[in-house]
């Protein structure tokens, strides 16, 4: 097949620098050009990307690649893959959807607009019906489609199949977020050896909000919120790469801790069914030794390493309305760059590029 | 005064190491002897304790001293610390007991028998009316009062005022808890670097029954635990000392967070008002900063180092029954040696020595 | 091809773990049994390595595998690859050389003795005579073949190119290694966590003598050391993989920087000619940023994951004698597991197996 | 006595953070003014010091201080400590120094000018004598007095005693360098993590010209420099505080081990017999334990925390004209704002002040 031009924004942080790492070889997406802020425009990316942290070296290909400006007229492609800054990702992916780009983007700006799908293609592809909300309401020639925040990604593929199995009654989520969650120059080093950081700025409410939007169903054009509580806690530790999250849930049903396993372990979606080249075979891994997950062992788990959730300790609380489990999932990959590459996939699959 | 003799049963492991680092210069404590197992037993202190971790180097005049075996033959002391793994505690603590010793016990083996207060000085001092029921059932000369584990001790000091003021519905906990409370040689550095293990043996049922039986009442000489419910998930961070838990508390009465701080900041006990020598001026600490508590920063808070809990993010959850809260406590300190030296340090004021 | 039988004895340490992980998918050696000592053995695999502790999982065929004795009679290969710790290795890795069997060996056990071949396969393949004179001194069937301590093969292979073309009079070497050298269950957590150890144990006179004999002559059935002076300082630092030295070299003719680079980058030795399967296409790779190699970033280098070795900062000292460089080299896969695998590949090659 | 007022600038860095702690509450000096950037200044020190990373709280005295701009005519004190960058030192430091300041610095940017004391007062308090030629040479009222590099300074107060005891041929120093020497925000987490960065800016140059200067002798009112050779690799690593450093050193006389023990652990100089408050009864202790120093044990060492310089692992090369050892220094306090201070303190006791 002849694969589509794709351009990176933001192409020099941690989501960017996977986001290289992922679509550099993939078998649909060509990157045609990667973009940045104006600090790194028009330097080579090897200059650009001062602080690459990945062990695979910058391709060939892309080291001597300039990067451009976020501009629309710069970066050529209708399809964009943005790893921008919440901040700047407001005004510029505007600006891409305004010309008719397909904007697949990681950054939080418009995840909780009411005509934009905020998807994880496992959990909530049908909320793809609101781009044509979203080009209505706009005027827009393209869209955006965003995908949530890391956190959430893995907490709501390890919800979606206890919501619809035994109902939601109340969440209560502690993290233990890797570093790499913050980008680059992110956590300074001396602040977090040996130590903890109890605070994350935003990220509980991203967590609450995304996962009640992404639980929910979409009526009448918009999307009817889920109705569970949730509560979190978040916490940056010395890890480099792998979110963890200590979950407690009150379920509306009684639930069996091996009914529980089962349709975790069981759950798939879309981009199985459809075989998306990103997609991992399971979505979610359930791991019976006491002691896992754990991010060092459990981050890139998955046939497309990084792509699966993985699930473990997972046990009765103290009255059978009550789970508890920890989870792990990749921050930069299944809960960033890899969501940009999955949803552009579905798309793709659904003919909506 | 004349100093009261003290043995340290125990003597080379993490906790061991801080006894010796609080008792050397105690005003009320002179260490006669120290004990350990028969690997230990007859070597100079100094080639026992090979891995002594801590910044202060072993005090003169214990380096050269010479450890003996667990036998109250051996020890001399009426007094005795003991930082014995349980399993050993069992068979020793009752060996000291039976020939009159006064037991003051950081092992979990005896914690959770009926007749065996458990006691935190600030929280529950009254408990310790078990000595003479337990000197009766068992025909003890001596007794042995324990004190709880590293991490129910901070979570036990703030629920104390909340439960006070507020009653407590349920309680969910997830801990990050650090490296030195594993003892030594403990958590391999090889699988706790970059890393999180989210399982500890044994932790989490202990933090739930010790919290229930510290927060209930004496009634007809035994406890009637307290009555809330609780789940526990334990995790082992990489870090060195101090235990973070994030606590989300569905409290009886509506809650506002800033009569909860107030509560908390308030709170003192016994120890302040006998201002015994280990005793903090204030047993929490609140903080308001948003990035607080820290472990780095926060585990040696106190006027007297360590032996302070220190609390921020006090926040309401989704409901106003609902608190949201972050606390950080020393593990070897507040949370094993500091707790030993004060409930002896009780003991003596309240003439049980 | 019909692969050739192979035995992994010390199956459960680091290097055993490695092992597998090299050798299950090998395409020319096929493992029919492993092995440990009395404590795991006659467990399964997945019940003895407790300590797994590689990102992939353990193979499935391996995982209920049951683990021998190490003891011929149970293992059934002639190929026998050795993880065991040295003390062990004396006696048991000539109770399998007795009895015919080929031990490519990573133990220390033997690698000084005169008629024991110490053999990087890019440095010294030569070495290999001295199978003969090991079995015609000893009166055995089989053999042993050794390979260096993971923190000489690094620096042999880097000295090999600068010896030959420049000369070496006096090699000076600081070492920064990796956690996972120590093996499991190694440096304490609690010991390496924000700290530098700057011992280990009989290291630096290992890497002392063993650089000497591998980088010495073949001369009448004997090694004839090579003459240059060095000394060594060993430290352990909290990094997981890869071994770090900085190197300070003072050579016999004047050094230019450019070709020093030259030498090492083209380096190359019997495996890339033979194009053995673990062999890595450059086994020295040079890079020019200032601030490389860096163990996460340059541990897997090569074309075969973790067997190249990274030099960097090469640079000169304070005369055109003086030749400064920093390198990096995996201390499991080229410093242990993969140097035996390469060795016995050799073997091969040359129909000595 | 009444206390001299002094004014800190720079303080919002480790080092500044370092001063505060080491000055607020100093038996000879009064903090009257904390001084910063403008991006600082007009703040209370509170809020401008948002990454304050040290385990005491900012002194309730300072906490409201408002910050001033590096300007004369906001500080007030004729005494400053300069914890300034290297690059805005040098404009700022002049200013003061030409209107009758006296300016304890820690900045690199006159460390080297012909006519500045570069001083340890434990190794070289005559080249104090400086401070005439600099005032007539540049007319100013005022001075700069600077202290050196915090890798230098461990370094040169070790090589000292040697140099005169045994003369000095050459030096080779592979650093093993803490995080906070990088000072806020520093080397990000995620770089630094299981991981070792083996370069750090200008650090190598200044280690070796400051320890000539340093150890080179006042003559006809400039230094002569020390003329050993000197080569220097310095490294990143992941622990908070205090620098590393393994020391080969080539002698001009032979060198007995013992003897260099006894001499290093006999040095002393003025600050201890002026009885400086900042200076700690032994400059250098030595330790026989195989396995010390380590940071997190020995960077605190000495009677005044953190100022002295632990050595060890002092045993003999390859000839009798090879010494080798390991030396920590704590690089914010001996290295940095404790240099500042001792040097302040010496200026007083000279009556330079």
């Amino acid at each position: 097949m002849k694969k589509i031009d794709v351009s990176i924004l933001g192409c020099t942080g941690t989501v960017g620098q996977r986001l290289i790492e992922m679509v550099y070889n993939h078998p649909w997406f060509n990157i045609v050009s990667i973009a940045a802020s104006e600090r790194s425009a028009s330097k080579k990316y090897k200059e650009a990307a001062v602080n690459w942290h990945l062990p695979m070296d910058i391709p060939e290909e892309i080291r001597d690649m300039t990067v451009v400006n976020t501009d629309p007229r710069e970066t050529g492609a209708r399809l964009v893959f943005s790893a921008l800054p919440s901040d700047i990702a407001k005004e510029v992916e505007k600006n891409f959807a305004e010309v008719g780009c397909v904007v697949a983007s990681n950054a939080s700006a418009y995840r909780m607009e009411k005509d934009v799908p905020l998807v994880i293609p496992e959990v909530n592809p049908d909320h793809l019906q609101l781009i044509e909300v979203q080009r209505e309401n706009r005027g827009w020639d393209g869209y955006i489609v965003t995908d949530p925040n890391c956190t959430t990604i893995g907490l709501a593929m390890v919800l979606k199949p206890i919501y619809d199995r035994f109902g939601l009654d109340t969440v209560y989520v502690s993290t233990m977020q890797a570093i790499s969650g913050a980008g680059l120059p992110g956590v300074p080093g001396l602040l977090i050896t040996d130590n903890i950081i109890p605070y994350i700025k935003d990220e509980e409410k991203k967590v609450m909000t995304e996962n009640l939007k992404i639980l929910g169903k979409i009526k009448d054009g918009e999307v009817k919120f889920a109705d569970f509580k949730i509560a979190v806690s978040c916490n940056r530790v010395p890890v480099i790469d792998g979110h963890t999250e200590t979950v407690f849930i009150k379920t509306k049903e009684p639930v069996d801790v091996e009914e529980a396993k089962k349709v975790l372990s069981e759950f798939e979606g879309e981009p199985q069914r459809l075989n998306l080249p990103s997609a991992p075979k399971k979505p979610v891994i359930v791991r019976n030794e006491e002691d896992r997950p754990q991010p060092r062992l459990d981050r890139m788990a998955g046939t497309v390493p990084g792509m699966s959730v993985t699930v473990g300790r997972v046990r009765q609380g103290f009255d059978e309305n009550h789970l508890l489990l920890t989870l792990i999932s990749h921050n930069t990959i299944r809960g960033a760059a890899g969501a940009v590459v999955l949803n552009a996939e579905l798309l793709y699959a659904k003919k909506l590029l």
